[in-house]
């Protein structure tokens, strides 16, 4: 029996990083990242991780099934001793959900995640049915999906635009049909907090059955409204709140997983109401997520921005210490923040950098990996007098979890300057083996470092984003570059058959280094070596479903 | 008579992007730039512009003032054919305040805005005076307030935490006194939507003569509520809204001026309510504040945010025009984005380019400018085939609002790689006229350019953040580098009397060029002068009272 159950003060947190998180443009993780992330997730305290959905491509549904089975098991550090529900999405078709369930049986608790729009813009134009064959769908599917498994999601999705007594019809079938719990996404973002309150109240009270499931909320923030939203549909009666780290997600992203708790958290007294969140893990897994989908935070995001306690920052003189209430409604420690930073410089040994290792949570190092990553931390040392966690988590993130190496950068020497051309010149060693070298010209260092990478990989593509950023303060910081990269020859993209839109893949890369220049070429070379991985799977991919809007 | 007046159907937008949001950490505007913000804040149709806080320091009383005389009388292009009103912030104090209305007064339409905070927590540990002592404050600060000015707002600091009945006392003493606007900070982003909505409420609904006054909400994003919460005060009777662009401000920052403004537009249904903002400045409005202020803008931020119409990105096939409302509920055009981008080659003249300029609403450029900006322009031109407006808005940022040159770049040259040592040499003119010239060694291009500068400078500081952003898509994109540094010197604080806390100044730098060391380093010597700038006014700078937390 794995059916999850709310106590009734305890919000159930349901993180989908790894699933609509992942639909950010751009954000396309590979299966060791979110192996790593879910880890994380496990021990951040989420009680439903939904992995992915498996059978968007061969690809999504090794990474649920990894999950599922790697991560599926893991106890440590959770406030109620019980592993995470592993949850995989399935459109309501008897497919699909032979495939989700496929991907997360293994996984002591597992779930069924099904949905269908129910509002008529999307019955009309996109599935082109009627109000009575989507009923009779959902009954069929969660039947089916029952006969499999007793956790069963059902969502209707674009919620926010449909029709209150048809959602309660269908709903009333969904609980009838077996599903155990009711999800009601603001697809496009488009309600307000009363509005959404409201429909969660009424649904609530309305539908036959009510009291037999979980009533879940899923926000989109396009207007600005999803922590507030999601608030207020917990506060109708919902017990699930669906999340992502960082808000991400497709446009302006989902409900920030950080916004909804540390709110239930700083105001008790108004929610009445509890998570199974470990709140100190709270920065870590924001900064994990950060970094490996390349989407940065803005330094006045709540909760996780650099600046969110900025007012921490310099000396507290006098009476600072006794009246921090004036201008601090929480603690910086209470998320994870100023928490000890252990300082490794260059005579710590090899031991000892696996010592800590482990105390940051990277207990799932082989040997390999750990020599890699210290090699790594030792050439860092030479050059910054300590080393940090942070600068640590980026090495680990860099040398680690990158996609298999199609081709590997040897060498590269540039020359650049206001008043000379820019100059580059690499080495790299090849997928057969051998080596081959050439220089280029560019409009810039990092250009022509790209110029001269091109020349001897010769694939087309567009770079649509370039970012660096200090991971540390200092002038010889770690610095960490984002790239993501398009392909451009005619069929690089597939059609969602949802939107009838083109989907052009974007694949990104980052690499560190105290060299931005080095960092910008190991960050497009990760790029290229997914995109190329990627291509050698293109009979799989021209089957893809595309990542988009879903739920 | 300048006294501000709303229908009851419009909500007016206070914006104080240049007042609490130039508090952010690190966000010090200089005054071009301050100008250059205030004069798109009127085309964008904001009704009033808190300017700044004129006593902080002689540097904030010449900016408000300036602002008031160039932008004050502006009214091109504004719905209401009316300029803005320029407010000036003031404590409840008579220095204060008449400072304030000495910066403002030459403003057609101007307003004094003082604030005092009634919290219990903040009256005894920071004010350290009983509620008695308050309101006689309150009512001798207002009264001489009038005696110089009709339009006078009051705030009630920290009222989120205030008592209530207190409250209504404290603000109808203050409607007696001449109050013409009453705003109720919600200064640590502390409440929630309900909880904000029915305290707005009981204050309209119990305050002696609150139907004299406009009521103004005044929300901070600590909890990821603001905008929520303003809607809910708006909803509640409130027909002002305190905003910021992109949401900066201390810590979390403030609501964010594009999600209520977008939200009321969006949702008429709900709200019925309209604004005086042209909405498709908004685009541009946000970039130009993210580029001055080195705030970056995290893709999945709505509205403004570069994933927020992600889902416009591709072709659009078969259905998608007819059917876009499915996951669409606002056009990328009602903000401003996917205008024309004219194209500008290598070919363009100097009058083209002027006229584009002047196109793009940057109409106050001295010939000696516009020629500094066609030089930038034609070297870029040369590098890059097309040149767009984000291209010239980096340019202009970059070329024009820069603080007065104490240091100039005259040549630059890097070599590094990753098996090499990154070495830096640098030419420079000092402030005597004289050339300096001398190389250094670094961790990385950037490192080896600042030890480079710093050998010839001499000047200790840390840096605190640095980061880099294409402007544009594609390899040979305009990259603008971000650094913000601290001056490390003993001394080199100022104490916050309000929370006896050390403010370290931060000194933020930007640069635009192809080559992203190049761009580094303008970005750093950028900021370098605006510290030394600072440093020869050090004897005013020891009297300014810091940018730290008022409303």
């Amino acid at each position: 029996m794995t059916q999850q159950t709310a106590a009734n003060d305890t919000i159930l947190i349901f993180d989908t990083t790894l699933r609509d998180g992942e639909q950010s443009p751009g954000a396309t993780l590979n299966v060791e990242e979110k192996l790593e992330i879910a880890r994380q997730l496990s021990r951040l305290g989420v009680d439903i991780c939904e992995a992915g959905f498996p059978i968007a491509s061969p690809g999504d549904f090794e990474a649920v099934r990894r999950i599922a089975e790697e991560v599926g098991p893991l106890t440590e550090g959770r406030k109620d001793g019980r592993p995470m529900v592993i949850a995989g999405l399935a459109r309501a078709n008897e497919e699909d959900i032979r495939r989700a369930y496929d991907a997360v049986k293994v996984a002591p608790r597992h779930r069924i995640h099904t949905f269908l729009a129910t509002s008529d813009i999307h019955l009309k134009h996109k599935l082109r049915m009627d109000r009575e064959e989507c009923v009779e769908q959902v009954i069929r599917s969660i039947s089916f999906a029952r006969t499999l498994c007793d956790d069963i999601e059902f969502s209707t999705e674009d919620a926010g635009r449909s029709d209150p007594d048809f959602l309660v019809q269908v709903l009333g079938e969904a609980i009838k049909a077996g599903a155990t719990t009711l999800n009601i996404p603001d697809t496009v973002g488009y309600t307000t907090p009363d509005e959404y309150g409201r429909l969660i109240a009424y649904l609530i009270a309305n539908t036959p059955g009510a009291e037999k499931a979980i009533w879940s909320v899923h926000c989109h923030n396009d207007l600005g409204l999803a922590t507030a939203n999601t608030l207020a549909g917990i506060q109708a009666g919902a017990r699930q709140a669906e999340v992502t780290l960082n808000g991400i997600g497709e446009r302006a992203g989902n409900t920030a997983l950080e916004e909804v708790v540390m709110a239930l958290t700083t105001r008790p007294q108004n929610f009445n109401l509890q998570t199974n969140i470990d709140t100190t893990q709270i920065a870590r897994t924001s900064h994990m997520v950060s970094t490996y989908t390349g989407m940065v935070i803005q330094p006045n995001k709540a909760i996780v921005g650099a600046n969110a306690f900025a007012h921490e920052a310099g000396i507290h003189q006098d009476g600072m210490l006794k009246n921090h209430q004036t201008y601090e409604i929480m603690r910086p420690e209470a998320v994870g923040l100023n928490t000890s930073k252990l300082v490794l410089g260059k005579h710590s040994g090899r031991h000892a950098f696996r010592v800590h290792l482990r105390e940051m949570g990277y207990d799932n190092l082989d040997d390999t990996e750990v020599v890699a990553a210290f090699k790594r931390f030792k050439k860092i040392a030479d050059k910054k007098k300590v080393v940090t966690d942070a600068d640590i988590e980026a090495i680990i993130a860099d040398e680690i979890y990158q996609p298999p190496e199609t081709w590997r950068l040897d060498h590269i020497q540039v020359s650049c300057g206001d008043h000379s051309i820019p100059t580059a010149s690499v080495v790299m060693t090849g997928p057969d083996g051998a080596q081959y070298q050439d220089a280029a010209l560019g409009s810039g260092p990092v250009d022509a470092v790209y110029q001269a990478i091109n020349r001897i990989i010769g694939v087309a593509n567009r770079l649509t984003e370039f970012s660096i950023n200090a991971v540390t303060e200092g002038l010889d910081a770690v610095a960490e570059a984002t790239i993501r990269i398009q392909p451009i020859e005619e069929g690089d993209f597939t059609v969602n058959p949802q939107t009838s839109k083109a989907i052009y893949r974007t694949f990104s890369g980052h690499g560190a280094s105290t060299d931005i220049v080095v960092a910008s070429a190991r960050a497009y070379l990760s790029a290229l070596n997914k995109m190329l991985a990627e291509r050698d799977k293109r009979p799989h991919q021209l089957q893809r479903i595309t990542n988009e809007p879903t739920v």
